[in-house]
């Protein structure tokens, strides 16, 4: 996942799969979590409450912001002492050619080896859209929702980073080892694309600890309104792409924007990229048919089967349809089974076009340049190189 | 062409057909125009050189830009003053909801008549492109060129009208009758789009003397580098649209824009619009499929083919494809070929694509809407209801 490009993010916090803390479990073959093990645990959790906050207030007050080069390397600081406070045997700084990330092991003397993203940057802040200062966290009341903390990152991400650390500090607090080790990889760079991620992951020693692991935990739980706590289990990774046409590099149609009336004797970039892409999916647009694309997407496991069985019915379809705007799934299929394409299928999206003249009404040109932004979701066992 | 839509400017000022003046000669068969006759006119046109560029000057020196509002009204008075002196019968101004037009004829007692289309506003200024001040027209030596003048409008459009007015001045300084009756019809808002133009043209006396004309011509001559002068004898019609696809209308697809993890279960506006822009054209992007438009497409007369054999002759290959970036015509087609196809083809071409997002690098967005800004071009007997 980190070397095809950056973790899709977002899928993951409204995601489906329930079950906080899952992912912390050892497998059933392996142990069984008892009531009886977690009750200390719970109790930590209780008594550690206030300190938690806290913990996610500090978090949130330091502004790291990596497009404004704002707090990142106090950022990366407090990243470290927080693994470090969370019991790392070793966390090393990894800078990059712009902001840094952090590598850090927590061995734990488990028989399996979890990976945990962190992005530890936030988008820009618009202070208009706020209601307290973003980097002043402030617990306050909500109706239908309680007490909430209100600042930039409570919710992306460093909440639910304050959150796992919080379930790390409780689990080492009722004096029990954590059931997996972790394997820390950090990066200030999300927001902005990850473009440095590969000089984090690439160092030999990071690479080497990731091969040991049995996959990556993005820390990004939420609750939705109706107070289910979700937790991902898994992610897509993303390649993003441009597909572009243009005189310049085709050899046909104009080098350069030219009346549109020659369209009667050139060929248009435009209309090459419009064939381009069609040859790309079904003619609904909903099927990738790009050679090979679909060859090595495996059958949904029973396991996962159940688990989307639980999450359909545990979330509230009209509520979903009501935040993506829509009326109907693709193809008009169940919630059920839009909940395991969406974490089963591969994707061929186009996120954006332009070409030509984009502003009011038009203008009459043949334009020289037309170019598709588009996203690729690979599931297991896809690479950036199948794609 | 004045109901489908907007005239087709641009491709007329570089166009093949040349015999300037031809089109206010009568056909051949009525009467044979000589020397003998040509001569007193020429002479005149030597005469009256000077007030002839004096016209031009006073033309291009009043401002009217429709998208400015400035110097509309007092353009509205100077081109019907420059119709009266021109010797129409009859001039009416022509308000719309927006900027007037004008209406005039000049009877020459002539078996035909003949329409003039006329712009008389022209595009906004930006001074700092320009070398002398674009409403003081300046002549100027420029090299290769000899004496230019140098003003808004010199080119497009005031000059050719200025140079038509003064072929009509000749013609009655000469004592002779104009071979044809002319019909003007002047609109002030074509670099805005020409959206009131069917509030001139559509006033019954308008729509009855237009009924009478053989064509319409639009004063747009101008000269090549190289020195050809070049008239055209027809312009398509063009009808400019914007093809939308948005999950608000279609009732498929997100209502707004949302996670691009979301194709795996969401239909696409985007792809909904490369599907549906894929069903215009052949796979090529160079053949309208559309269902009936090539059906009124009439054979290219031997007429036709002589004028077009000889702009191919006359003009210079390498200079257009310099002038238009290319290295190939559409279908590796011959220049002459290039020329009929110009000429005789309705043309179906994107001018611009707009979807998502649109700035630098991408954005994980499932766009709700894509717009593909298209127009068509119509040749003899297509009407706008075809297309």
């Amino acid at each position: 996942m980190f070397s095809s490009a950056k973790p899709d993010q977002a899928v993951d916090r409204r995601a489906f799969l329930g079950a906080a803390a899952a992912a912390l479990l050892p497998s059933r073959a392996a142990r069984a979590a008892t009531a009886a093990d977690l009750k200390p645990i719970l109790a930590e959790i209780e008594k550690r409450h206030d300190e938690s906050v806290r913990r996610i207030e500090d978090w949130v007050k330091q502004p790291t912001i990596a497009a404004e080069n704002k707090g990142i390397n106090e950022g990366c600081d407090l990243m470290m002492r927080l693994l470090r406070d969370a019991g790392c045997n070793q966390v090393t700084k990894c800078p990059t050619d712009l902001h840094p990330g952090v590598f850090a092991t927590l061995d734990a003397g488990a028989p399996k080896t979890l990976a945990v993203y962190i992005m530890y940057d936030v988008k820009q802040v618009d202070p208009t859209e706020w209601s307290s200062p973003p980097f002043s966290p402030t617990l306050v009341e909500r109706s239908g929702l309680g007490r909430v903390l209100v600042g930039r990152g409570a919710v992306n991400s460093k909440g639910p980073q304050g959150a796992f650390l919080a379930a790390v500090h409780a689990i080492r607090g009722a004096g029990q080892r954590l059931p997996v080790n972790l394997v820390f990889v950090c990066e200030s760079e999300e927001e902005i694309g990850s473009p440095h991620i590969p000089q984090i992951v690439d160092r030999p020693e990071v690479m080497a600890a990731l091969r040991q692991t049995v996959g990556v935990l993005t820390p990004s739980s939420a609750q939705s309104l109706d107070g289910t706590v979700t937790l991902s289990l898994g992610a897509k990774g993303v390649v993003e792409l441009e597909l572009v046409s243009t005189g310049e590099k085709w050899g046909r149609g104009p080098r350069l924007d030219v009346h549109s009336s020659n369209k009667a004797r050139l060929d248009s970039p435009a209309w090459h990229l419009v064939e381009a892409l069609a040859t790309l999916v079904s003619p609904d647009g909903n099927t990738p048919v790009i050679d090979h694309y679909l060859e090595k997407v495996r059958p949904v496991s029973a396991a996962e089967k159940a688990m989307i069985d639980e999450a359909a019915k545990r979330e509230n379809e009209e509520l979903v349809k009501k935040q993506l705007g829509i009326e109907h799934w693709v193809h008009d299929v169940s919630f059920r089974e839009s909940l395991e394409m969406l974490c089963s299928r591969p994707t061929v999206n186009i996120e954006g076009l332009v070409a030509g003249y984009t502003g009011p009404g038009g203008k009459t040109i043949l334009p020289h340049r037309a170019v598709a932004k588009m996203d690729l979701r690979l599931v297991p066992d896809m690479t950036a190189a199948d794609a």
